[in-house]
């Protein structure tokens, strides 16, 4: 089949029944995913079937371990995937909340009103699990929904579209509202970058390769997600066993999450007590310190840091350290190195703590807490789809409300402008 | 001067004034703002004389009337430009906001602060008086600008761009925070919305084809703002006073206008008792009438209207009417034709009018009041810098606030992730 065609009827479809789902109530959406969560459950059997085929081709073909890992499906992973449907399920519906309703001097009154994007493009790597996941989100938020995930992951993907739109029809609503594309062609990724008649955002998750790639060719907005190089800072007046905890969890909970520390800044005037237990913790978890001439007259231990590893996110056991001289070098060096995700500091002076609040250009800035928070989950938004680091739109943690936008709605009894 | 390279030295000028500009408190960027305002009407007759030769040069080169008139600076149009700075120095400073802090469960304190974009660069035709206004605006709101007006107005932008830096340098602040592409070479715009790494958000202000060729090759986002084919619906439940008032305001007050009356939707079972007195209302203004067959047979002067009527923006004397077999056709019509700027319904029927405001997709929908509300001032934003007609990030009128953008802030005592 001509992909451009495919393309253009997938999105046609889209933006026809994404009309139906804005106005689609509460009660039908919810219904729908409840319907979606029994389904899964319901054919687990098939679905661990149809992954263990893609498995079968992954393996075949010599798909790195990793990405096997993403790929296969466990029951246990079925359960939660329908779990996670239920949840989002019980989330509040941001659609048709109205707020700022206020009175003009003209008599009208004027206010806002969230509505849905329209149809949401979702492009990601080859992992079934979150199909399900996107799907509900986009669901619950009055989106239609065109899906495009990793290619090895297909069969197990088409088992799911299949019963997201039986939970759809179910429902009494389109089964068109989301529509996985069935073709594991590349191009299709190229045609819905491009179709701006129909597709209203792109949601990528996945590898900087994606991104970048995206970057370069789409035509449509996106709600991005860039890499995350995290850093924490010990201002001179770190308390010093809340520096240690906020080190230890921020760098070693978990080493390939994008909101990990990748690089520690420590005042020059406590570097000296505070990096050597610092130091001594993270070499006990095995993690690897590359740091600056002064921290490595401090860590005996630490290589030597080139200006790449100050630009790095390891997604590995490993951290660059620098002594700075204060605030004012580490809010410059974090504005210079840092990717735009999560910075935290570590200080007891209020002043010092707010300015870095207020100047550190990141989606989350964090005063004496780890850089772990940064999630939708932690943040109360009940569900995650990413997380942007895009200024434009959603910033941080993108939940439910990042999938809607505001619109002005005037309430007049006959009136006219002056 | 390489074009690339002199683009490239605006660009990363801006950003380095931005980080100052973003960490300007409000005291800093009202003084730079009452300079400005008291250099424009001090050097008052040297703005009209750099407008002078923008104007005789613009007619030797044959510009059109309308875009002369555009092009013209008078006595009184330099003293509100000075007032409408002055007013931007008196809103509430947007930035720093924080909003939603609330304890979490983990106990670390969660919410938003609301903060610059960073660098915006502004596209408009030659205008002079959107060079002082654009400048104040960024400039409230903490960004650096880069303002690329139309080239016939080069004189008066130098010399504006000279009493916009001499007030921020008053002010204590850095002067490429407001930059004007000093070059009428068009290839700067092409830089300009491709510079990533040092702009934020590109706001277009000009006609179609301005945006069509920004949408073509932009690789920054965008605010941008589309054409205005705006629709009153007079539902079957109409007040006959109230629609014959809304039509006339809608379509008479201002033809020109984007948030004028371009179409007009009447429910058949009251076609033939409102169309009367609203057609003879039009047509003793001398509006054109281009309606379906229906609305032919019901008034006498009416010319066909083909379907290119229902998608035209007219900014002239001439309305499409249509007759529809109500609110089902009536949205399903508007979302098909309309350009989502601004819809009214007409009607006294609370569910339809709920209905409407729902289900229209547009960035304003109206119950009884007339279309030329959809305004930054009407809205009581206080200044505007367009219309967004996109969903993403801003939509409507867009103030000072959809100049910012919320960062997530995380309150802490040494809190880590369990």
């Amino acid at each position: 089949m001509d992909i451009k065609h495919y393309m253009q009827t997938l999105g046609r479809q889209a933006r026809a029944a994404s009309r139906r789902l804005a106005r689609a109530s509460t009660a039908e959406k919810n219904a729908a995913l409840e319907a979606i969560a029994s389904a899964i459950l319901r054919d687990k059997e098939a679905l661990l079937a149809a992954n263990a085929r893609d498995l079968e081709a992954a393996r075949a073909a010599g798909l790195e371990p990793a990405l096997l890992d993403r790929l296969t499906l466990s029951p246990k992973g079925v359960d939660s995937m329908a779990e996670g449907v239920r949840q989002i399920a019980q989330l509040p519906d941001p659609i048709g909340e109205m707020s700022d309703i206020k009175f003009r001097p003209s008599g009208i009154q004027v206010g806002k009103m969230r509505v849905p994007l329209g149809v949401i493009g979702i492009i990601y790597e080859a992992r079934p699990n979150v199909t399900a996941d996107a799907a509900a989100l986009c669901l619950k938020s009055g989106n239609a929904a065109i899906l495009r995930g990793g290619s090895e992951a297909i069969h197990a993907n088409r088992a799911l579209a299949d019963l997201v739109q039986e939970g759809l029809r179910v429902a009494g609503l389109p089964p068109e509202a989301v529509q996985v594309v069935e073709t594991t062609d590349r191009a299709a990724v190229g045609e819905l970058i491009t179709l701006r008649e129909y597709v209203d955002v792109i949601v990528p998750r996945g590898g900087k390769g994606l991104i970048a790639r995206l970057l370069a060719e789409a035509r449509v907005p996106m709600i991005q997600h860039l890499d995350g190089n995290c850093h924490v800072y010990l201002e001179s007046q770190a308390d010093p066993e809340k520096a240690l905890k906020i080190v230890e969890n921020a760098k070693t909970q978990r080493y390939g999450t994008c909101n990990t520390a990748e690089s520690l800044l420590v005042d020059r005037a406590v570097a000296a007590t505070l990096l050597p237990p610092i130091a001594q913790m993270l070499s006990e978890k095995g993690v690897e310190i590359r740091g600056c001439a002064e921290t490595q007259a401090i860590v005996a231990n630490a290589r030597p840091a080139t200006e790449d590893d100050y630009y790095a996110e390891y997604l590995a056991p490993v951290i660059s350290v620098k002594v700075v001289s204060g605030i004012d070098e580490a809010i410059a060096h974090i504005n210079q190195y840092s990717s735009h995700h999560t910075e935290a500091i570590v200080t007891e002076n209020h002043t010092l703590a707010m300015r870095f609040l207020r100047e550190v250009d990141s989606s989350s800035v964090m005063i004496n807490a780890s850089t772990r928070f940064a999630d939708g989950f932690e943040y109360g938004l009940g569900a995650e789809i990413g997380i942007s680091t895009d200024k434009i739109h959603a910033r941080g943690p993108v939940g439910l409300e990042g999938l809607t936008s505001q619109k002005w709605v005037v309430f007049g009894n006959g009136h006219v402008r002056a």
